[in-house]
């Protein structure tokens, strides 16, 4: 079974550790005859690579993926899509030290207690550095759907950081190019560079922040999402759940939906279509047509240099500082991933309801 | 495809509409030898049945389940388990005058669109009523979790209904009779008693009202879950997102755990274990052994007397109050349901650990 | 994961002892608007249905099902479709005094290795009983595959029974309709006189005889079949596979190809398609638009009245002879589950198919 | 979907065209701390390689891989294992020339057809070269078995080639180091003699034969089979059926058992166990604990230097002679790829039967 497989149509695999050879992901039931190059997956890749300045990592990822299959003089085949990206820059011996401690918030103990064994290098399987296969696979599923659905927009934006948060901004005046143009993807300057501040601030004290990211997707046919538990927010919910940092996800008025009353919580009618969107473009588990509206809950990096209790594989208790190089937060390195997690699953319900009834 | 499939394991098909003949589920994959009775599985029915109450909805669901194959002599066989229950108490006149007019906040308009038609009595298949199936499918997890694991306790409590809520609790002080003696699943009597208030006052203002449920479950072993994509988040997630009025999902401190800095956020541990649960049990996607704790954020129920603009299934403009019996607050007939997906997706991770490496 | 489920765009998952209250099927991701009616599916389960006569049971099958939920005002709505069959007739006596008791040939033994339990009622799950599930659902599989396909035709007829058969016939001389109105589905007269001769022949010996049935689909649209592993051959091999009596099968030349040259066996194209049929309309896993030919070794019923040895749930050696109502051949009840099987290989091919590019 | 994977547990996801970059196989579920190497898997690469001589291709095939992921410190650590190799010694030149033109018995046509373009350079995706990868997952496969199964044995042999064939042989005489000795491995030398000189009288007419495979597992533990759709027989057929040049399977007596009485059929028991082993280890879909026995039609090589009839991409008639590097006969290499595919379903199956009840 393993888990490491997602979606049905558009199923992606991938492997890799953090410090290994390389890392990958196979993609199968890709259409044939879409256009797909390295340099474009390489750009979505540049998204999710450290910005080299005071509020990241310093580990170099300048991820380069290769195609090795799948494509043919340009254009997919409809045979599966491997795309491999090597691990360059990899330096272990920080972790050499520590690699019989089990490092708080960190999944070395449950992995250890699951398999018996794990890769304790960078975090092995674990790392986020495995995110780098989603974004691949998310590029060419990006792809895909420019050329299905005329119109189509999916961006996220930064929507709070260590409580630091934007409250209220309209969808429409959002376009990608003018986010990601902001080192935090938050299209607020000014909270932006609050942001900033709450992240250095951390960083001084040998801690990490989390946030709030908000994903937006725009034009998505009505009618995709299978009753009645492949509905699109359980599947869109899983892939982002999926990704390591989550810990919460909500869709439209999500938990704050829960304190109002029916009618301020419907979405009326009228000729001209819905009123509002406070479902988040998804009734009775299918798309509405309205924009589809996602935040997730990005808990704090774990890795912090502060002092932390914790034991080793002995059971020992021992105190541990975590060194090596770190983001002080995930966001906004993770907004790439979910917006891969969202484009897949989409489109894995866009190739889903072809098979059905195709798209009206 | 369909999505009528939950599980991979322990995997259950459920079928049926509304105002059909009966509905069930199919159970797939459940282990031989288990004592199951259609009295255990009635016994959970009816803790998703309305009560007849001034808080409740007035259709008599007086649930009575039917186990049509897999056991034998009182065991289970390991063969499909087959259990139906007949829809009695059917009464589709009040939906015949709004049939071709999409309601507000229900599926009416998105299952119209993805199928071309659709069965309009009750919300046919998109109606709450198909959770009798996930609760029977519930009760034989829960009792298979039961023989497999030593101190296995999973109960879910209204943490929050139209805005008033419990701040905190002990889990340690919550036992699942107690709870459901409560109408309101409430574990504290004064805030239940708000809550009922607040029910009332929207009732009697043609409204309805949503809320938080807290899901828990203890003594999960450790090594549950499977990195990276069906991780045991991801997984409940799904399960709980498939549920129609939940549009959130939270795990141990969730949404909060977006504000805290990494040293408040991570769990230390000692040599007797983890000193804090701010994570709910499950580290890197995988259960670390302590309590799973779960939030999921209900709406309210869509169906409400006030008038609301909306269009038929031609476009025209139309206006709609919604007659029938209907429960103003979805909880606390939505807590049991809640609790058959967790229950079914830990025994579904646990078969699966069971598979590769046992249960440590 | 269980095994009770087959295809994944039409999926069905069938349920059922032989002895139990009842089976049935439940049908996941057949396409929305298709008329189905009791009366049809009731008219395939007719041909299953053992013929009165003195080649057959004398179980009395009148199998009559009832569509419980996924269709409304005669039409699939989309959404699950549950057909059930109620259990009449059912006289477990016979097998009360074997019940401990081995029977050659049948699943006794590894049922009761594998789940430390079985219900040895009339062979419990493993009786051929539990293909009336199968025929219900190839009846709506039939049906949506002649609204899809213009031309479609799908028959199987009696090649050979107890080493008697036929050695070559031309398919397009065949129509379901005469073939069915023959008493062993045999397309040659003469021939089916011996092979009914060479049945009583074996049912006055207290004993059974196999055959070969061939399967043939006309106009089935080309492109069908997912390479590598999920190839058409591989597919429709694995659906018949499991069914209980069938130990063998073949496309096309099938194993007298491996006798042939290279230019014997490959079928060459003019400007007119295909010259000849040798591949059996399937090429590198995909249709080719020819007629798809499939042949299954059905191997002799395990029941039989001659004294055979075995041993019992304690190992001790046992004597025994089969009493009761037994067919003493397997076909051609056997021949609309073979269809049935093929059909819905079909149409899941056929709806994964227009996922990805349609039907060319 | 794609029809890439093969495997529900330990899972198989192949990549790869026969002229790219590279192809690989990433596995999914393998059991952790299972020792691994290259140099293992090299060996059972080695055993499809051609072999340098007059009944083979001339294109050498060293194929050496590489264990990108899963594994650390030479054991498996349950995480996803990508296995590539690269392809060597690839000349697409021969190729150019006939590059419009469906190569008859080639899947060319099928692939146009239903992808609307291919990579006609040696096969791309359909080519027999993507079996390395097959080959590759099923030497971790077989080396998980023989951890976890005590006496297990897997092997195959040449039964028939060209219609030149051993009758009867004893399963218990035979040991795999022995058979693979012989360059056709055929355990009988004359006969292997024999079968030369017709590879060699097809070779010399510009031919090429087919043959048959038997293949043997040996102390499969009682119990694997999912009934009543993922039988054993079901999946082993499937996953044979998915090897290119298969047309036919059969397992123990086979299409021989459909003519013969019930009595001669059926595997009587002592308190010694079976008394025959007639229906080749599997009854009811489940292994039995008897040698599990299989037999696979493979048709000729399509690629003959005769000339023959075809048309283009365009509809034009043409002839071809096919030229380049071909092996006349597709046997013995296509043994270890019977063997992978047989490796990985009962491993397979192995691992579900775990998750429900252990092996007993």
């Amino acid at each position: 079974m393993g888990g490491n497989t997602y979606g049905r149509f558009f199923k992606i695999t991938t492997w890799g550790e953090s410090h290994g050879k390389a890392l990958g992901v196979v993609i199968d039931g890709c259409p044939p005859g879409v256009i797909i190059s390295e340099e474009e997956i390489n750009k979505e890749l540049s998204l999710r690579k450290p910005k080299i300045d005071e509020l990241s990592t310093s580990r170099k990822e300048e991820d380069s993926c290769n195609i090795l299959s799948g494509a043919f003089e340009g254009k997919t085949l409809g045979t599966p899509i491997s795309i491999m990206v090597n691990n360059r820059d990899v330096d272990s011996s920080s972790y050499e030290k520590i690699k019989d401690v089990f490092r708080p918030g960190h999944a070395d103990y449950t992995y250890f207690k699951k398999y018996g064994l794990y890769d304790h290098r960078g975090g092995g399987r674990a790392s986020g550095r495995e995110t780098v296969a989603r974004v691949a696979a998310g590029a060419v599923a990006r792809k895909v759907l420019k050329n299905e659905i005329k119109g189509f927009e999916l961006f996220s934006f930064t929507k709070e950081i260590g409580g630091i948060g934007i409250s209220k901004i309209d969808h429409n005046s959002l376009k990608r190019e003018k986010i990601v143009s902001d080192r935090l993807w938050c299209p607020d300057k000014k909270i932006s560079e609050q942001m900033a501040q709450q992240i250095l601030k951390a960083k001084y004290q040998g801690e990490s922040v989390g946030g709030i990211v908000e994903i937006v997707a725009k034009n998505v046919p009505i009618g995709l999402g299978e009753p009645v538990f492949d509905k699109l927010e359980a599947d869109l919910g899983k892939g982002l759940l999926s990704i390591g940092a989550v810990k919460g996800v909500e869709f439209g008025g999500g938990f704050n939906l829960s304190k109002l009353f029916g009618s301020e919580s419907n979405d009326q009618m009228n000729s001209n279509g819905f009123v509002t969107n406070r479902t988040g473009g998804i009734v009775g588990g299918i798309s509405n047509g309205e924009d589809i509206v996602i935040r997730v809950a990005v808990k704090p990096i774990p890795s912090i240099s502060k002092e932390q209790k914790t034991i080793d594989n002995k059971g020992n208790e021992r105190s541990i500082k975590i060194e090596g190089r770190h983001d002080p937060c995930a966001i906004p390195r993770i907004n790439p991933v979910c917006e891969a997690m969202v484009a897949i699953t989409i489109l894995d319900h866009l190739l889903m309801q072809k098979s059905i009834g195709g798209i009206r």
